[in-house]
């Protein structure tokens, strides 16, 4: 019988009458025949309110123990899902992330799956149960419960859809899909019906929040299909698939949808001592203090000395400022930045063989008197950081220009 | 190092404030000296919550699931706990249930424990780490988390003390200790300081709220020391201990307190034909309903036809009048019953010895014109059932009869 991994997330489980309409969709899919293995994360905005807590009770909370606290919302959410499917008449049998074999290796907060050991739920499919597992989490080599940090639920579905060896896996969102730009800021954006794993992860990377970008290239590397759908309504969603059509929708298809990114900030060392070992030493204290940075730009030494920019999100900031500052003091620099600045970028595989695109882009924004602070790109996107306020017109103005509102759907 | 087992329940934890009280109250503990394990329930009203979001999603949730979601909320405290401690320097572990080594079996809901291995609590005090486990709960043969039922932080403390062997299990409550009435209800009640745990765990059975009587059993079984505090202050509170000078105390009182409970429904079985088998056949359905029955009386038969009374919580009570009435219609007789009931006891191992106590108690409760519906003894108690709208009056009758406001502390 054929394996389906579903995934439900946070938005899709805010309240009981969430729990219960999600239950009559699986129990639908149960019936259709399919054996389903359902992923869960916790329910609307119960991990905000555990980490409220946590800082009301501490300042400076351990990872471990934020792990420990940070599991138990969907291990509600499988509970309450299992009971409402027991309600309508289905077997079913809820599973924490450790009860479901999932192990993980790593860091507290950040952990990676290693393994899963799907006997139990071959042996609840078997008997012809739905098997519900808590999403975003696993146990450790201690026996303790890790997160695998947010948006981990997706990595959950399609690391068991990969080893399941699932027909698909069916990421149930808010939204209809993934679509060109985000229809709130494009009104004519328009949903993608087939996307390539690699565009959907830079997609992901740099702004969609449709799906988490790990989980998309763990898709990728396991060959797992993935749709993308909404929870709310029965509309066809996204396929998310590398395959022979995809190439030829590849080739006619040049730009697949612009995204954009409204949490980011610059820091900019100005004027440091160039040499062997200098990037080394601007970015390791950002490492070590956990702080994950998108963009770097190096200019061009002049005389020994050179600027370094790099962007973080608004909430690291501060601290980043901080541990900027002391590194671009001891090499004879100083720190400027801005806080309050947004990306957007152009994603597509067939800007791989069209040179060009950069330029365009930055035409497009040019004519629109959108000022340029940051360039980045790989060979599937061209990414710029703008200030904040100018990035609902910049999306508007790349769709328009690079004729997504046109396209035949 | 003197191991000690510190309990605080759901209202010690109400708030993150709560928490942060605990926190203050077990780094003082642990800086006397002290090697420390603390059982925790779920703050405040958390298991009511989650069974009313339960109750939202199915109409009968399965108490396997039930499980999986309750035990959540000890899962939360711990960890809070945890890092509100590492917060004020101590150096302090979570446990779940299941991590903590506990093992459960019997049926979920009301499991009951099997074994605790306590290999890895051991290695947590010998770092001089507080070991923080998660009351309620512990692990069965399957792997699933199931719970000890209502009240089971109490149980898992003792157990944890009988266990590892501990000098004392320190039970915090929003009370100051076990008092010889209701002190809300008989302002001249008193705090009793030593109590042996037969008569603690007839008091408990009997309604003191104070301290689960499963746990008050486990605590004699295994000549635990147990002691009832206050969370909110330095109070002594009251000791449970079976010694030498108890046996002093034993004989020179003779009643220890009066207690009541509000929460008392009746069905009478009327008429019906007796012979053997008669009890099994009112009984059995209740018991497969898990309907828990407490005081039992059956009349003298007359010409083959008798009356069987019993008493449930007022929950039970439209559920167990349903089940008798169809027994009783078999059996030819009729059913009547009385909702808003209450039960008051006296109880004290003193009344062992010395018959009479009963006599007594219906003497004060007849000058007082109360109603007694029906009456159950045991060695050291007496209870009688009476209308609910008396039960305030009888308890300050009884606490002034058997002289307890003029006994010396």
């Amino acid at each position: 019988m054929a394996i389906v991994v579903q995934k439900y997330g946070g938005s899709s489980m805010a309240t009981a009458e969430h729990v219960k309409a999600v239950a009559e969709r699986v129990k639908k899919a149960h019936e259709s025949g399919l054996s389903l293995v359902v992923a869960v994360s916790a329910m609307g905005k119960t991990t905000d309110r555990l980490l409220a807590l946590a800082a009301e009770v501490s300042r400076e909370p351990s990872p471990r123990e934020i792990d420990q606290l940070l599991a138990t919302g969907e291990e509600q959410s499988v509970a309450l899902l299992a009971m409402a499917l027991h309600d309508r008449g289905v077997a079913a049998t809820s599973l924490t992330g450790p009860q479901a074999g999932m192990r993980i290796t790593g860091r507290y907060g950040s952990g990676v799956i290693s393994e899963i050991r799907p006997e139990r739920i071959h042996k609840l499919l078997d008997e012809e149960q739905v098997v519900i597992v808590a999403g975003f989490q696993g146990m450790n080599d201690l026996g303790d419960v890790m997160t695998l940090g947010r948006g981990g639920t997706d990595t959950t579905a399609v690391a068991l859809a990969a080893t399941l060896e699932a027909d698909r896996c069916e990421i149930y969102t808010d939204v209809d899909g993934v679509y060109t730009a985000d229809p709130r800021i494009v009104p004519k954006a328009h949903r993608i019906p087939l996307i390539s794993p690699s565009e959907m992860a830079e997609m992901s990377w740099r702004g969609a929040r449709v799906m988490h970008p790990r989980a998309v290239e763990l898709g990728a590397l396991y060959d797992v299909e993935i749709h993308v759908r909404s929870s709310f309504n029965d509309n066809p969603g996204t396929i998310i698939r590398k395959d022979d059509d995809l190439e030829r929708l590849e080739t006619s298809e040049t730009v697949a949808g612009i995204v954009h990114d409204l949490d980011v900030s610059r820091v900019t060392l100005t004027g440091i001592r160039t040499g062997p070992g200098t990037m080394s030493r601007v970015f390791t204290p950002l490492a070590k203090s956990g702080i994950s940075v998108d963009v770097i730009v190096e200019s061009a030494p002049k005389e020994g000395s050179s600027d370094v920019a790099f962007t973080v999100k608004r909430a690291d900031f501060a601290k980043a400022w901080r541990l900027a500052s002391e590194v671009a003091r001891s090499l004879g620099g100083e720190v400027e930045g801005e806080e309050d600045l947004g990306k957007v970028s152009v994603v597509g595989t067939g800007m791989l063989n069209r040179p060009g695109y950069a330029a365009s882009m930055f035409d497009a924004l040019g004519r629109a008197g959108i000022p340029i602070r940051m360039v980045s790109t790989s060979e599937i996107q061209v990414t710029c950081v703008i200030p904040a306020e100018n990035v609902e017109e910049a999306v508007r103005r790349l769709h328009k220009y690079f004729e997504l509102e046109e396209r035949d759907v």
